[in-house]
């Protein structure tokens, strides 16, 4: 997998000079990179609509929705890096740090198997 | 930057010891993930909604505003790392034929500084 | 019902007086409405985020959650009738027309209980 | 303006007539609905992406996009129909709570030409 060897940094650097040759930055404002992200989340979402949970998680088995679906994903993660490059974020570290947070918020003793206590 | 180390898989596999520790594959469907996905980047885009592209640059500024659009942008990231162990999809790879795809649809010369070829 | 009355203008009207008392107009841009539109959107489906299709029918038989679910959906309402308040849109109209589009896009005999062709 | 004489009940009547010549209702879960009507959200927020406030208020004006707006907003509005009729939820009588309930949350005498209180 790609995903082994490549550094968050190297994929910002690609979208960075993606963006750079346009001298696309001057659309790219967090107000329209957030838009963006949503619009590409919208039409992720859009694969999986009218069908229920237990059928979305076969989508991966078409190869043709499987690649949409790669697709869309790849969209949100550009919009994703565009904006940490906007706004110079550390998403590894944001990452990190909201782990650590939603750690502490649903501890595995109480959450186990359940997304709300009373559930 | 903790992004010059961090290999995507790694974050993947952090997100990933976080679900399986509170057993919540079960409600890590495509479609449920999706959704989830979809309403942080609501969440992001909110701290950007009244103001102007101008203003919303300036964002980065304040540390306070600074750190809640990291912790909205890190929201996003995690759905986005759930959603491709789920469905095994390499995101690097993804990204990369993203924008070689991109390339080909916004050639440079046509698009240095315009969206689109009328405009 | 108050359904029964109301026409869709008086709608607008009480929501052109709230605008109007505020001096909101002015943030009242199509872009910034179809962002709030958007994120309220986003706040509704969060309500059947981790549930099943079969499970999210019931949230109608729960007070707590029928009321916080119609909160949502006047909140949708409220964008879209101050979009078509700003854009001087005949929402009615539109609705009309939509139905006659979608009645030729999916023909009764060809899509009764299903959503695609081939499903 | 059709919407000075149609009632909101006459809108959801169309709507669930649409519905049920298709055999639609299976498919129209409050979950999937929210969905649904996220998407289309998207759809008319994708519009206004790229451009300034002041450039989205000139949009009305060209007759195409206009009409593509109207058209974005009546799937909007079909959803947010289709979801009070599955739901029995008395929409005009949501958006007049709202407002009420808005117009104490935002008093005229501190919110007049601000949307936040140190704005």
């Amino acid at each position: 997998m790609a995903d082994d060897r490549m550094t968050v940094a190297q994929l910002r650097a690609a979208m960075a000079q993606f963006v750079a040759e346009r001298e696309w930055d001057k659309f790219h404002s967090p107000k329209n990179l957030s838009m963006g992200l949503s619009v590409e989340a919208a039409e992720l979402m859009e694969h999986f609509l009218w069908i229920d949970n237990a059928e979305s998680r076969t989508v991966g088995q078409d190869p043709v929705r499987r690649q949409e679906v790669a697709d869309e994903m790849a969209d949100i993660a550009c919009y994703l890096l565009a904006l940490a490059n906007t706004l110079q974020i550390d998403l590894s570290e944001s990452i990190a740090n909201k782990l650590l947070k939603n750690a502490r918020k649903y501890p595995v003793e109480q959450y186990r198997g359940r997304f709300k206590l009373d559930n």
